[in-house]
């Protein structure tokens, strides 16, 4: 089950115009997008009403989406306003019609009832295309459900193990971190103090070899599945920890996730960064070390979704570091539930 | 749910010989098909009764079949006639034997009782063989339900949208149908008058380019899943539609469907023509054209099954076009109630 | 259902080490395999216990196995021994561990309770690296319920069909066999004489052309899953039924099936002969030809499972040959009844 009343990330602002009609699975419902001709993004069912061909397949006739089986033509609302070999169109002949937003280089969409769609609740992500930052990133696709991928982003303890010659270094694993959460969020904070950063950290931030670095990582879960961290590292001892950033690197890794179907996830990810803005390759820099590291937790965590599917599974046993991961899918599956029982929903809230 | 009780197309007459066993899955239910010495085709259940290994692995012994695994030879009755091993054959020792039929050209197969097979009752396809015609086609398989394909045939608008660029103009579309029902066929015609043919009309009926024609469609579905069609086109006003056809070009297109699994079809079909008999290359261009205008059909159903498959489906909304594929199904659909509960079926009809 | 309190045969001994880590999959369950640094073999379940990555991926530091994921490191008794970044291990932090023994080059584990493993129940395969013998084998996989393949190496009439040009002759299938059972094996027996031999015996037994031998097959079955054939043929009328096999050749087959999932295999299985040791050769000779002709077997069976698995599949027919099979399939079915309802198997036996 998923949270439907909720802004998800359908697509790369890029990914959708007016030629190649992009389809896509969300939350198991195929949705077609395409740009209407003053560039306005549309997001609807992407099954024809009559007799269920994908539109996708089909083309737009001004801003029209027509059905590539039998010519039946909706407009943006999802409405049909076109039936060929007859006048009228018959009551009911519609596909629903999903709440789109372009915003800071996503196509944002509602997957659930439109009258509850507010764009002021759609996560800030302003440092996608803020003029103080430069920003770069990608869609992946996992094998895995996607509260796998939430968990794997708030205990970066992993960095020690699957990114071990990547982002990783032993300390990591080894500090402890603290939690804060509130209604609306968990916030995860880890400072490994006073030692070696990765390799790409070091020529980023142009630290001498072997300088050591205090490390600062920020890690904040927004529901559904909403991840962006605070990032970076400075000279060990200037000052980082109590607020001065000054002698150091600061970046933000951006995290959307969509869920596509119950076992496989969109993975929309971008990298900024606010130092050496002139520096294109910087940027490029970075999103390729994250992009590498990337591949290595999609495939660990396409395995665990493999092996929780076989055999006989125990129930998992919980460590000290799952403290974020936990407060996060408890929080989301109480929203879950919530949505999908209102009422019970309520009484549990009052008797917690 | 199929049909049991009727006459399938399962072969093409070249695809079943004495070398190669064929091996074909119809209504869900592994056959197998060969030839007997004197070129009698025998269609047996392609299933051990020992241990359940295909006989389509094993070889011929004179008019017996023989397992590929332990030897046991069966007749062109599904009876066991040897067990190497032993002089006698166990009771109960057989296979399913389907009645048979070759005719014009393909090998009918009878998937119920066998004590109802009549070969009367096998549709007339006449034109495959007759010498007033010339006929070709082929094989074809599509990954959806049967009844999508029958549906498809039974509604010619998709010419203008599938078939745009090869049989289709936009004309077909907007013209309106005509649908006319018993209780053992639904024909379904339309007279698109006076406007220009698709281009291999023009080559095939020796059209002047831009000439314009009254063009016909008239289509019949009998059960469960046979389609015949007559059409043709004659130059307009000539008088075609009053019975004058001696100024255009008529042929059949000969479409017999055979469910191979619940969402997997068998498509035989053939393109016949009763004029210039001794140009063969016509005979190829109706083929050829048609060819690629049914891997155009079977992309689309394909994905509309996919599409049916995926997330939240909705009731079809139906249009005016589609009257002759919804009293097709609804007549296959109560026989084959009818099959399955004989005293429902004749209570339904009394009250209806 | 699978007979859990038995050893099974997980891999050959030269499978496992300390560098790649194995993993595979045996009654369902994802096990992994590796030595420790003294040598000594391990089998653990292959799911860490905190969130069920698979273990294989990780590596060894020592004797334990660290998980790839968070770096928890488990002991070979399963027990978690390390979890990074904090001191205490918590209760229930632990994986299944199986017992393991290491025998005849072949790794046996023990898949049901281990307080009932006992190293003495492990079947005696000695030919393996007994110094009167030399023995040589493979892993194959089978795309198929584990019992069919046991079925197959009870009845080796089939050796006149699927193998008629490898191993069989037409000869074989027309010998009765003779069954023998107690409670724990099931021994069937055939004696064809004075027949000609397959050709690789001819070379391996150095029989002039054309000469004929009596052949012998006693084959003994032990459950689970475990099939050991002493096989062979000595010049015809020289003795060999009495009990002289001086004038021909003795092998054994012998043959470990361990069921990986509820219809794929893993089949072990070796040749070996106490004749011309000192010549490599025939050993290759041997082991050449029954590879080709368990490929044979491997891909009938495989289709014998496509087709019970598809249409309507009837009770099986038994027939003479059939003997063998019966006996062990029922012998071992009642040993799972009584293992998973100790009273009810009591019960059923007092009745029978």
């Amino acid at each position: 089950m998923f949270l439907k009343n909720a802004w998800y990330v359908g697509a790369w602002d890029t990914e959708i115009g007016r030629q190649n009609l992009l389809r896509r699975t969300l939350l198991n419902e195929p949705v077609v997008f395409y740009r209407q001709e003053d560039g306005t993004p549309v997001a609807l069912e992407d099954k024809c009403a009559h007799r269920h061909a994908p539109l996708s397949e089909g083309k737009l006739v001004g801003d029209m989406i027509q059905c590539p089986y039998h010519g039946l033509e909706y407009n943006s609302d999802g409405d049909c306003v076109r039936v060929p070999g007859q006048s009228n169109v018959p009551p009911g002949c519609r596909v629903r019609s999903y709440p789109v937003v372009e915003r800071n280089h996503w196509i944002w969409l509602w997957m659930g009832d439109p009258a509850l769609a507010d764009p002021d609740d759609i996560e800030d992500f302003h440092w996608m295309d803020d003029p103080g930052w430069r920003a770069k990133g990608e869609l992946m696709h996992l094998k895995a459900d996607y509260k796998l991928l939430v968990e794997n982003l708030l205990d970066l303890s992993h960095l020690s193990y699957i990114h071990a010659t990547t982002l990783g270094t032993s300390a990591v694993a080894e500090t402890p971190m603290s939690v804060d959460r509130s209604d609306s969020h968990v916030t995860v904070t880890r400072w490994v103090m006073d030692s070696t950063p990765p390799p790409f950290f070091e020529k980023a931030g142009g630290f001498a070899p072997d300088e050591h670095v205090d490390r600062w990582q920020h890690i904040t879960w927004t529901p559904p599945a909403f991840v962006r961290l605070d990032v970076g590292a400075a000279k060990a001892g200037t000052g980082a920890k109590e607020g001065d950033r000054s002698q150091g690197i600061t970046m933000r890794n951006l995290n959307a996730i969509t869920p596509e179907t119950d076992k496989t996830t969109h993975y929309f990810w971008a990298q900024a960064h606010d130092f050496r803005l002139d520096e294109p390759w910087i940027t490029d820099l970075l999103v390729a070390n994250i992009h590498e590291a990337f591949l290595e937790d999609l495939e660990i965590i396409g395995l665990q979704q493999i092996n929780i599917d076989s055999g006989t599974t125990q129930p998992r046993i919980d460590i000290n570091h799952d403290g974020g991961g936990l407060q996060a899918i408890r929080t989301l599956e109480a929203m879950i539930d919530a949505e999908n029982d209102p009422g019970a929903g309520q009484t549990a809230q009052a008797a917690e």
